[in-house]
């Protein structure tokens, strides 16, 4: 009998679960010296929450969600994204009614799409994200933007670039939704099966058509930019503005209209350029939400978020060669010889530990040599050796494994000894 | 239209999340100390690894499972409790085979019940775990219930219980369950109807019918400690002992069988004994399970493990009056009047939260006395209000919120003003 983890899914193991902890806490930082607070939402939420209104046209929603019925026969759905969530919170809890307007907020936590697996896409995979909700205000956009440009350069990662692009308010895209429809009509049968459906439903997507990009309609369709009207121009130039005033570089890509049809204005994605990580590949994406606290039951409040993906993030440095200063050492190995002696080991590991060591000793058995080789492998920076020698005189050998330096220290005297060495604090 | 939280899970929002996240990291930090790394596993797994072998017969398994078929077909369930998978990735990528055992893993992260909400039981709640596979040593038994109690007693719980048992091994169970057989088949008729089809599948587990608890044929009933045999009974004798050597007061409850089937020798649970919590409110629950890799696929190896519930234990830091000492605050608060001054706010709070500090600033258009309110909502120690004076000068006025007291610094010092007076530390 053997059970395999599911497809597309992923175990994060010891060695590697220290560069993820490394990662969400240096993420958790910046965001608290930002503002933001972290919020937690369910795994799953009732379907119609994803499917709502007129319904979605991207692809996430239409074929990718993990749903399913519970026992109580409601229709439920691993989240495919983070933000929905968020702001099904913000109306629900009526965080609306809370002073601190914005409200900024960040979370950390699997999402689910079931795609086909390929090399770093996963059904199960990790988005780290932040929300702002109540501003308007394009100084928040420049915020949104230098947090998550901020995460990247914190954790080292020197070659990626920021891509913007606006969307315009409703009447902006309407009137670009309408050039774009008669651009594409006369010829939509070029186009994939996918195209021509979105010419109906949502234009604007064709642009992000995977099959179709290199088609010659795609250079020569209408730029969004072109259409924006007067609100919609000053808006984006105040966000340029401000992300220059911060000297933050950014291009601009008329083409950027990211995978979920609620943004408008604002709209971004953060790049990663390492070689040999393929000729772009996204690693954050944001925008702003203006429409959906209202669509989603509660007043009418502009909102801007971006969700980054911890998989790509630690694809991007791995891809530059970054090592995280992850700490997985031992303080102290207590290793003991005889059975009076594991006895003390087991009483003084426990003691070290209470004050603030990280120790660890044998529980298999092992020979005196075989327990120093798992020192050495739990990269133990001290090795306290316990004998029959050292029982009857109650001092304890004492090797610094850099130096290969014994000292003898009296059993009463180890804590203190380490503590001092270490600097951990107990209990 | 309004949306809402699926039954029986519950949205963690600002002020709330914070006492998690310090719950989280004592944790992680002790688990650090005792030698445990993490392990991530995905949320759902083939259904089939729960229902393994000639079928768990616990209620977990049989009524309060998530379970739905993906896009593929394929049984899925979101996981139930975190040992199964824990071991599944053990035996998958072959850790029996690392020089490193026994491996000491934890894990942290929602689990899934299909159970009537009550007040603090959630369908998605969240468990703290660690698994220690590959010893059978009694040694390991005390370190995994010292690291257990460690962290409750870290996080400032006082009336915490442990109490301990032992399943004994196989031969043991199997003595014990004929004369279970013996003692309730007579009169299995006057027990409910999940008793008498434990009878059949698995007798021990009458012993913690909740319906039928104070029936007098449970308080008759054989107790397994009458039937460990010599090597079992040897083997309590020995992690009693080292609980006694640690320092650890315990309790002995022949009753103490816990809900998984896959127990022998050791159970435990810790119970909260704070007033207004319910009569015996169990906190965490462990053992050992020295059948359970073999059962999943790998060789045949020990372990032990608990887990704790996070809800529970912040339900039980409430019931004890216990303050977390959460740091919500910000460092810094810059206020700015008219356009100008915002512009150089927007510059100033990106420099300062460079330089690692807590800094907000105005998005939504508030006047100046306003921005002062805001700042003391969000707990800032500092205020720097910027004004046309100031700018024209290129001095800000600092305000220390606790002491009243003003300062006027320089733009150019304002950053090391702060993190000397902070001592964060930045980029």
């Amino acid at each position: 009998m053997a059970f395999q983890i599911p497809r597309g899914t992923q175990d994060i193991l010891p060695g590697d679960s220290e560069k993820w902890q490394y990662v969400e806490q240096v993420a958790r930082e910046l965001c608290s010296r930002y503002g933001y607070r972290e919020i937690r939402t369910p795994i799953f939420e009732h379907t119609e929450l994803f499917l709502r209104g007129v319904g979605d046209t991207t692809d996430i929603v239409q074929k990718e969600m993990y749903t399913f019925e519970d026992k109580g026969g409601r229709a439920l759905t691993l989240r495919p994204e983070g933000t929905a969530p968020v702001v099904r919170a913000f109306v629900e809890h009526k965080l609306y009614g809370s002073p601190n307007q914005p409200l900024k907020l960040y979370y950390s936590g699997p999402m689910f799409r079931y795609e086909r697996p390929e090399a770093g896409r996963f059904r199960q995979f990790v988005q780290f994200g932040v929300e702002a909700i109540g501003s308007s205000d394009p100084a928040m956009d420049a915020e949104v933007m230098a947090l998550a440009m901020h995460i990247y350069e914190a954790l080292g990662l020197k070659r990626i670039r920021l891509v913007i692009n606006s969307l315009g308010d409703l009447d902006s895209r309407r009137a670009h939704r309408e050039a774009l429809v008669r651009h594409f009509s006369g010829r939509i049968d070029e186009l994939c099966a996918d195209c021509q459906a979105r010419l109906e439903t949502n234009p604007l997507r064709i642009l992000d058509c995977k099959k179709d990009r290199d088609h010659e309609l795609m250079a020569t369709a209408p730029s969004i930019l072109d259409y924006l009207n007067d609100e919609s121009r000053a808006y984006f130039e105040k966000v340029k503005h401000y992300l220059a005033m911060l000297g933050l570089p950014f291009v601009i890509d008329a083409r950027l209209v990211r995978g979920l049809d609620y943004y408008n204005h604002t709209t971004f994605e953060i790049m990663s350029e390492a070689e040999g990580f393929g000729a772009a590949a996204t690693l954050c994406g944001g925008g702003r939400y203006n429409g959906l606290v209202e669509e989603i039951g509660g007043p009418e409040m502009p909102g801007i978020g971006f969700a980054l993906s911890i998989e790509r993030l630690l694809a991007a440095l791995e891809a530059e060669g970054v090592e995280l200063p992850t700490d997985e050492g031992l303080d102290c190995y207590v290793a003991a010889l005889g059975e009076r002696a594991k006895e003390e080991a087991v009483r003084l590991v426990y003691q070290l530990r209470r004050a603030g060591l990280r120790v660890d000793q044998d529980y298999v058995g092992r020979k005196l040599k075989a327990q120093l080789k798992a020192a050495d492998r739990l990269k133990a920076a001290f090795v306290v050796m316990i004998g029959d020698e050292e029982l009857d005189k109650q001092i304890a050998t004492v090797k610094e494994m850099a130096s290969g330096e014994q000292t003898n220290v009296p059993f009463g005297e180890l804590v203190s000894f380490f503590t001092e060495r270490t600097r951990r604090e107990g209990e």
